[in-house]
């Protein structure tokens, strides 16, 4: 072939800048200023096979700057796709093509990410490398060999999120992953200079990383550059200088290419500037055929590694981890079954660790870790090593003070497939990790996040450490299984349930402190069910209590109370508000009937509340912040014990 | 006085190791660990005056690694301030002592921020000391001359907020601000080696940092690096290299002196090692009179300091920006009686810059600023310039890619005092910055938080950047007044609302897309009712719809159909829960009356709304994730128009 990769990468340009007019919408400078280094990387570098992309040891290839998507959407049909294909890409931003404004990883193979939120794709990236390390070590370079590979611009580099994932991925050697930064010196604002003056490259050298720049716009020096990176053992930052907007004569180098359509002048221009004489969303042949060439790159060594596979020893259950199914094992039932025949006071962290004990000895996928508090959240098992850059065979992370670089990397790991990971913090420091949550539940990925000291019952540590509103803000997002469960059998129920999900995040909202055994049998999963009748009324049926967590014991308190007075009352266990809303409306009634009064106990926000007890019922929780001091007296001092609720209860009941 | 520094320190760490140990909670290592360079900062350098803790040109000291709040309660009882006495030291961590857990800002005078989430606190005062050059810039040497110093922890630097905070004051070159890093080695989990490689003085010095290291039990040592902080224009790391839970003879240097107590015999030979022979909680005479004398350094520089402000022409506006009372003026009033002279249909973003033009005119404290979003936010207004290190008297900040940090530096801002902060991103970001919001919340103030691009109506940028979760996740936190107004009469409300709380934060939702102006008078700040009825029913009423923002047009539709069926339907407009929750039940029962349907209409999760339409009401929005399409499009494929709408209202109402 002797299409020039100029040509190559202009096939590129032109894509993006064609499909964002097309749309009126999106952000042609960044594939066209990152054009040339992608096409490098793509012609001669990315080891894939587009007609098979699940291959297991492909390279993975994220677009950190989503808001380019045009360029991996131009690229992925370039080099041979099944999708998105040319009338995908005239679609792009429309309702129902798999072009959607941001990379979407449910909406095209190829696409190893949903990126878009600044930063995340590349902490997402470190997590993929450390799932290939950590296989590798566990499979041997036959089955696992690959690169991570990232893009990002200088938004993901100035994110917070960006100091966590380069420090992870510093501190484990990753040298198999691989940045180029789009260094345009641009951001939306403008000038770069308007907000920042690091020196970006001193940076990545001072958190152990292999650091080079190069013209991202000379292939010859890409290639140079990322030669080079190969051969360093560190994880490389490649600073591709750039012009955004490369090829449209008036706007490249300023932020009007960020993210509006270049205009019909503009692009008349810019085809001048290229010398592309093509119609929009045409591609001369010989181009075409260039490209489709360098696509095919990757079939024979994919074809070879499927023999190595088949042949190999552990080629099953190498297989058997990337499909995502579990082993054959009863670890839940024997742990649940253990635990009903001597049941124990403890707090639900303990008994998380204890069903982990059963299930990370069962599931050698699961990859555990904690930001920072792996004594107080209790992640770290007997079977768990710790997965270091010496030794990456073991299966414990320490993440350090890195909540959304944890949660990011758990996506990665999930993404990757091969693993499946969960990690710890308190609480109250979701928020830093929120986004990393919604990217879990957003990209539908199996991570598993481990939440203690769920509420005041945390103590002395106060209203900073506290939740209050984050069980409710958790409950309201999409896709999101959010566990609160009253003691060890729930747990082990929960965990089960955590586990076999495959399609999206959960996570488990743990106590600090003891929690009395409440469920005597386990027949059936109930926690499966959302919630369920615990205890039911022995009197006359008048009230239901419906509670969650460490709250349980006090709701069954309340019901000891009314009993004692005549007042029959159900408890209701709710450790999961999605699966029992998911249940059939006559389980639902069933449990929450009509017509008696219906109480709610959690200490945390009542706002929502509604949805269970009606406007008519009754809501005991706490909706502003905490305070310090022992759990017991910040219980009293907000009311929520059986004799601060009785007697409201009672009151309600005689019109009061 | 002839007491040495060692000695003043060990009253630091005997009674912060009693205190822990009384509390049987808390964190003794780190007050322990730093009470020598903390000493040397009290005693020589930090400009206060116990006695009037509210002087506003004293230096502010954070404590950014909260957990040893035991630290700052001595330095602050030592010194003299009124609180804490040494009875609230002795109730560490009890119901009702000022001495939290963690340091609360709205607990005692001496903490200027509340701090315990790691990062936050340094994060928090680079808001600070933005704030002190830009009043200083303003006003003068002679009224704003002051410092801000953070102790911090490896916590604070790990996290990646630290990254933000330290790119926007090396940036901004914050030459007052003064870090000193506890650099101890330790973690929670063990050493920092665990988790961390990083060069963390390489990495401040590539942001444009001056660092220095220092032995951080070596009063001399301390004092020389901070003297070449304070010679040197940069801001400042200092690492200190210290012994976490220094004095403790078995158990210092390791994790184990964290956060638990030492216990009696450990606390007993921390005795015999300090050669501290006090009862717990006494102090020797001596020592406490050298402390009291240190504390008294300021005073004299304080008195000098009231006569210049009572001699300045500034000084009356000085006092008034820092006082926190609004300039007398008729901006908001002005502007909302123009846009019902001459109504817009606009983006509720366009409607907030349009106010923010008529406010930031009058009111000269307001400093402004995004996380590069500045024309999608519409933050920027005309008479703002921008605040940089050449010129820090203007009143707009370009963040950068920065949500997080930048919510933490107006917290620290507005904790200063003298700034009223105002900052935008997206609404979906809001996950970004979500711990500096709660932070705004939980210490009271005045930042205020300019969410745009609200919701599906945003379009083609897809579900990445879609809120769905946001409005009900931020709803549920307390303290925050969350709005979102419908149109121009509205946004402005919302604005005159926000600069008028002084005790927490505010936020505006804000949209993308245009939106008609539904409101025709204003008599009175109806938003200010949080939710009110826009529109009454002319037919016997049956229905009340209700819907926040660009869904109060989509009501108004609705209405319009049903009343065409010969329905009776009111349209409520709710911009803001918290403010609708706090009116009287008189006022809230005639908006939102009993026995008639009630229909809420938001383009974001349902879940929440039974809390105002009941069990038997309809809520309509969006429970899973949004879609990359024009947002016409989007409304219709979710079912979000009066054509999909009215039918179903219809429905229920003939009982199907």
């Amino acid at each position: 072939m002797t299409v020039a990769p100029k040509q190559l990468a202009n096939a590129v340009r032109a894509l993006s800048m064609d499909a964002v007019q097309a749309a009126n919408s999106g952000h042609p400078g960044m594939p066209m200023g990152m054009a040339d280094a992608a096409t490098v990387l793509f012609t001669d570098y990315l080891k894939h096979d587009p007609k098979n992309p699940k291959w297991a040891d492909r390279d993975r290839f994220v677009l950190s700057a989503g808001h380019g998507s045009m360029l991996i959407y131009a690229l992925l049909n370039l080099t041979g796709y099944a999708r998105p294909t040319m009338e995908d890409i005239r679609n792009f931003r429309q309702l129902g093509s798999p072009c959607a404004g941001h990379p979407e990883n449910f909406e095209l193979a190829g696409v190893e990410a949903t990126t878009g939120p600044l930063g995340s794709g590349f902490a997402t990236a470190v997590g993929m490398a450390i799932a290939e390390r950590h296989l590798n070590a566990s499979f041997g370079d036959d089955l696992v060999d690959h690169r991570t590979w990232v893009i990002a611009g200088d938004g993901c580099l100035m994110e917070g999120i960006n100091h966590e994932a380069v420090g992870l991925a510093g501190h484990l050697k990753l040298g198999r992953l691989i940045v180029l930064w789009d260094d345009n010196k641009i951001t939306i604002d403008g000038s770069v200079d308007l907000s920042s003056s690091e020196n970006v490259l001193g940076r990545y050298d001072a958190s152990g990383w292999h650091t080079v720049a190069c013209d991202g716009h000379g292939a010859a020096d890409v290639k140079r550059a990322i030669d080079e990176a190969l051969a360093d053992p560190r994880p490389s930052l490649i600073a591709c200088r750039t012009i955004i907007g490369y090829g449209a004569p008036n706007k490249q180098g300023t932020s009007a290419t960020h993210g509006s359509p270049l205009g019909g002048d503009e692009i008349a221009a810019a085809r001048a500037t290229l010398g592309w004489t093509s119609a929009p969303f045409e591609i001369p042949a010989d181009i075409a055929a260039a490209w489709a060439e360098a696509g095919q790159r990757g079939a024979s060594v994919r074809a070879e590694w499927e023999k190595r596979v088949a042949a190999h020893p552990q080629g099953a259950e190498f297989s058997r981890r990337m499909a995502g199914t579990l082993p054959v094992n009863a670890a839940a039932a024997e742990h649940i079954a253990a635990l009903l025949a001597d049941p124990k006071k403890v707090a639900t962290r303990k008994a998380s660790e204890d069903a982990l004990q059963a299930l990370t000895a069962a599931i050698p996928e699961m990859v555990g870790g904690s930001a920072d508090l792996t004594g107080s959240n209790n992640t770290k098992t007997k079977v768990q090593a710790p997965l270091t850059a010496d030794d990456y065979s073991g299966r414990y992370i320490y993440y350090g003070i890195r909540e959304f670089g944890m949660g990011a990397a758990m996506n990665g790991m999930a993404l990757h497939g091969g693993v499946i990971p969960y990690g710890g913090t308190f609480l109250v420091f979701s928020d830093y990790c929120r986004p990393a949550i919604r990217l879990s539940a957003l990209q539908q990925v199996r991570a598993i996040y481990v939440m203690t000291h769920d509420s005041i019952g945390l103590g002395e540590d106060g209203p900073t450490h506290q939740p209050i509103e984050h069980l409710m803000s958790l409950r309201v997002m999409p896709n999101l299984d959010l566990y609160r469960p009253a003691d060890a059998v729930e747990t082990a129920e929960c965990w089960a349930l955590s586990i076999e999900k495959t399609d999206g995040p959960s996570m488990l909202a743990l106590s600090r402190q003891n929690l009395p055994q409440v469920r005597t049998s386990a027949d059936e999963n109930l926690s499966a069910k959302g919630a369920y009748r615990l205890r039911a009324a022995t009197a006359a049926r008048k009230v239901v209590l419906v509670a969650s967590g460490s709250e349980v014991e006090i709701a069954l308190g309340v019901a000891d109370k009314l009993e004692a007075e005549g007042i029959g009352a159900d408890v209701v266990s709710m450790p999961c508000w999605s699966r029992f809303d998911a249940q059939p409306g006559a389980y639902k009634a069933d449990v929450l009937p009509a017509g008696v009064l219906k109480v709610s106990i959690e200490a945390g926000t009542t706002i929502g509340w509604e949805r269970y007890v009606g406007l008519d019922g009754l809501r005991f929780g706490i909706d502003g912040f905490g305070a310090s001091a022992p759990a017991p007296d910040l219980y009293r001092h907000f009311g929520l014990t059986p004799d601060a609720i009785a007697p409201k209860v009672l009151a309600a009941l005689n019109g009061n």
